[in-house]
């Protein structure tokens, strides 16, 4: 089993909540887990190790978990972005072949290769930015050779990036033409392809797309029920635009994370912290959609549920690819204090994604980390539009730029 | 004269206000002149160039231009950001030694070299982000010594990086604690100052800040009237917390820009307008302090004032390290199409620093070039968090990463 050293670094286990600082740490990784972290003067003497890394005093803390992404897709979107600045109302963007179906069309005419190629793209700009676990929903396919087929190319992410890929399938993003007005229909479909997504392995969790402008609570039900046969998680983009009572749903299932949260309620938030779901924090597409109610972060704090953040990365209402500038839009726009912002993007991440093994320095975790060009963690989330991400390493493996 | 060949790109030019774009292109550069422009099988025949180098249909673009930052400083401010975060009031941080006072201190206390290596580090980041002409101020050291100090360093930053740089005397930009309650006998000094910092070349124009929390309109009078003794171009922090008349007295002054401007009045764009001042929009400081008023875009707009876009970056009220960043935030937060934020960070900021050689691509213009993994360019603007600039090209001369 490979021993890899590293050493001369400034450690931020993060463990009890806390930064967890370290001045002059080391961290020892044996094949794919930390086995020690410490003061590096209390390093065990008589080392034998592969190889060695001194930091030269740079920064190294857990990597990053980037739990909320959409990140298979073809076609652009940014001419929407356009005609909306030059004043363009919806519906004549709607009517200029805009919005979600643009993008559902564009990537079932996308080859596989086409489609592998974009989403490899947008997870390497991920991991230059520090992340190492990457989850990625489905949901422009709509069908479920596509669904399927969106899937398997997240699936290929993880070898070709080194990274830890969650998939997760969510063909209740979004009514697909060919079920046009017959949403119920549409359920039906979703509830008859799930065994088969999970058949074939593709899918982690399930999740929805529960708002006036998605899927109903009832149809949201009929979706969670077939997971729960499956013994499939859930999750549950809930109260982006209104309040459904999806978070309670989820909450109602056991969900792992509930996720967007600005109209979450009281009832909302006792569900979710008495099931132990996840309040997952996406500001990225509270900032593009230039939204103005905020998610109740003082509540969600006082009622000890944990939070994450993450991008919400897809081609519509988050075009974003860097998680450090989620986290410093989690603070500046919803308030978090850089070390929630952290503990967001580590350890609650982790829980949102039902991992146990990462998210914190400490042995028996696994070894992915990530080293900054910074002194102390709290500056990645202050700082906006900066880059100070120098290595990441999976498993124990430094990943090459 | 070197003669440098680029071609298969998709060119954006700029030209005549709108995107100009070519679909595949090719640019011709002699020394640090663009000598050729156009769709690459409009070529001159028989061309003979030192070097040619193949852009694979990416986008080429001018050279991006930040012409407001604070770049020469020491010391760190993400402890006040964090105490912020947690609730911390103005005075408390002020009290924790928090502050412009604190960069001062340190700007202060700092070895030049030290100063050289902090402003190296940050222009290379901006760098990266596809800056090849920025502009730099002083105004963390506040004495005559450090003001020099500060502005040569800013000065060795052009060599270093390949970028021009355009330095910025900005003695009045706070009140140092040796002046504490004597403004009017600091603005003396300051006016002392300048003709010694223009001896020894060291600014291409003055600033100052006019507000509430910095200096009057009588007192930016008195530096202006200085400058313009010494036939230094000026320029102004103006109506960021307050409507102090501030754009309007730039303007008075034929003024390059007046900055912020989220307070200006109606009189204050008529006087700019008529004066041909720019409008310097600083996203990242309303971003980062949660300011709510908004400039008057659609005004400016309408008067047919040029508006630009740059960074402010600084460590306490704009710690941003990406001028793309600041061109999506004028978008989203303030309203501007991409393409006037594309004109906001070329050939606009170009005029804000008094340079009529760059900002488009056509033969005369300097050679100031950005290669971008892009289609288009509004997706620049359109997006956030993306890092797609592949090079940058100063004079004619590709820098290396
Ligand atoms: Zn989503
Ligand atoms: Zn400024």
């Amino acid at each position: 089993m490979t021993r890899m050293l590293w050493r001369h670094a400034r450690i931020a286990t993060f463990e009890g909540n806390d930064w967890g600082l370290i001045d002059r740490g080391a961290l020892l990784a044996e094949g794919t887990q930390i086995t020690w972290v410490g003061a590096e003067a209390e390093l065990p003497a008589g080392l034998d190790v592969d190889a060695e890394h001194d930091l030269g005093g740079a920064l190294l803390t857990p990597g990053l978990i980037d739990a909320h992404t959409h990140l298979v897709y073809a076609g652009d979107r940014t001419v929407e972005f356009d005609l909306r600045q030059q004043g363009a109302s919806y519906e004549q963007i709607a009517r200029a072949g805009g919005g979600i179906r643009h993008t559902v069309a564009c990537t079932r005419a996308a080859s596989d290769d086409a489609l592998f190629a974009g989403a490899l793209a947008r997870a390497l700009a991920l991991r230059a930015g520090g992340v190492t676990t990457l989850e990625v929903k489905s949901g422009y396919g709509l069908s479920l050779d596509h669904e399927a087929r969106c899937l398997r190319v997240a699936r290929r992410l993880g070898p070709a990036t080194g990274m830890t890929i969650r998939s997760t399938a969510l063909p209740a993003h979004a009514l697909p033409p060919e079920f046009d007005s017959r949403p119920d229909d549409y359920i039906d479909a979703v509830v008859a392809w799930l065994p088969a997504l999970h058949a074939e392995g593709l899918a982690d969790a399930v999740d929805a797309f529960c708002d006036t402008i998605g899927f109903t609570p009832a149809q949201t039900r009929r979706v969670f029920d077939a997971a729960r046969a499956l013994g499939l998680p859930v999750k549950l983009h809930a109260e982006q635009l209104s309040d459904q009572g999806g978070a309670a749903l989820a909450a109602s299932y056991g969900a792992l994370s509930a996720d967007h949260l600005e109209w979450l309620s009281a009832d909302g938030i006792a569900a979710m912290q008495a099931a132990g779901t996840v309040a997952m924090l996406l500001p990225g597409a509270f900032y593009h959609l230039r939204e103005t109610k905020l998610p109740p972060v003082a509540a969600l704090r006082d009622a000890g549920v944990p939070m994450a953040v993450a991008t919400d990365h897809n081609p519509g209402s988050s075009p974003a690819l860097s998680l450090p500038l989620m986290m410093n839009m989690a603070c500046t726009l919803f308030r978090l204090t850089p070390l929630e912002a952290w503990l967001g993007v580590t350890a609650h991440a982790a829980r949102a994604l039902g991992l146990a093994d990462r998210g914190r320095l400490q042995p028996g975790q696994r070894a992915d980390l990530a080293v900054w060009s910074l002194d102390h963690p709290r500056e990645l989330a202050a700082r906006f539009g900066h880059d100070p991400c120098l290595a990441v390493v999976t498993g124990g493996v430094p990943c090459t730029p």
